[in-house]
């Protein structure tokens, strides 16, 4: 592996476990047994190495909503791009964790989320399209307007909602399992509005990502 | 108005004016013409004036959601509701800001937010309850579950989801107009298992509130 990829990675595996706040480039550095200098050849700053991540984030988050136009969309389709989502989530978890704080100091990384904020709507509006198109939802285009950005506050506020809560067991650190249940939250925003293969196969759906809370 | 209140008042205002980060004690003090000792003699430092201030949110919180119990509820009774809610909401908008970066160093906060979500949720889900009594709501236990997990999350990340994507006109300072759409999105989750005069009332009250995102 590249020096530069090495850092990514040590970066990134870093944030995830300790929170971005916690971790300078010293500690970087020092995990990969290497000079800060070596570092600073690489990356002039944190805030580089944070907002390279960023973009590799939202590269991979808009390949995960690409789904077949040749053909009608199938309820495999479906839970196929739930856990390509889940994953780059988990794969990229301190970013959603304190987005406020990372982009309050930063206008290029506060542009940069804006744009994929942006872009992630008009994705998942066409998702939603072909969804209706292939009868696996029914829905006006107001609801699905409202629907969107639903999905959007609970999906990235998710992390944030668990750590302050301390909802759904959130421990120190937190698992795969955790975020999980925010795929199930999402299901049931839009169960309402599934119809045919999509709504017989809600329940198994369900399941399998979580369980609702249960009153105290 | 005493000497405590008034600072309570002019930190409050700041801090939903300014952010919360930006305001020191310092600000506060020169903005009441009072000085900084006279200030400590009331609260030893800013923490103290949060601390109070999300007291105070958290108790009106709590009474935003007092119904009637001797009779049944009425879409009037709901609009109330969301009327309260959405004072509330506005009056401290501060808190929800940044919740995470207020309780991060704050364990009497973390544990004291904790408390708070915790008694919304019971207080939430016996609204629900009385609403199903009434014949405005009907929906089984677990969608009940899943509905009061997404309504905290999108009431709570509303203002910090406005600021990140700068989405429904978001600009500085934010207006009662861009928290007021927070209630239409909270009206839309509940909106497929609305019965009776509820549904009835739908697009009046959400017109009354805001409107769907439209398409870029």
């Amino acid at each position: 592996m590249k020096t530069r990829d090495r850092i990514l990675a040590k970066s990134l595996e870093l944030f995830n476990e300790q929170g971005e706040r916690l971790v300078s480039t010293n500690h970087i550095a020092a995990a990969l047994k290497m000079s800060p200098g070596n570092l600073y050849y690489h990356f002039p700053n944190k805030d580089a190495i944070i907002f390279e991540l960023f973009e590799r984030y939202t590269g991979q988050m808009a390949q995960t909503l690409v789904l077949p136009e040749d053909r009608q969309i199938t309820q495999a389709d479906k839970i196929n791009l739930f856990e390509k989502l889940l994953s780059s989530l988990w794969q990229y978890r301190f970013l959603h964790r304190d987005m406020t704080h990372l982009i309050s100091d930063n206008d290029e990384m506060r542009d940069s989320y804006r744009l994929f904020a942006r872009g992630m709507m008009i994705n998942v509006r066409h998702v939603y399209q072909l969804l209706i198109e292939s009868g696996l939802i029914e829905a006006t285009e107001d609801e699905i307007g409202a629907l969107l950005v639903n999905i959007w506050i609970v999906a990235t506020s998710w992390v944030n909602f668990l750590s302050t809560t301390g909802f759904f067991n959130f421990s120190e650190p937190m698992t795969e399992d955790m975020l999980r249940q925010c795929i199930y939250q999402v299901i049931c925003l839009e169960a309402p509005y599934l119809r045919g293969e999509a709504r017989d196969g809600l329940e198994a759906l369900k399941a399998s990502y979580g369980a609702a809370l249960r009153p105290f």
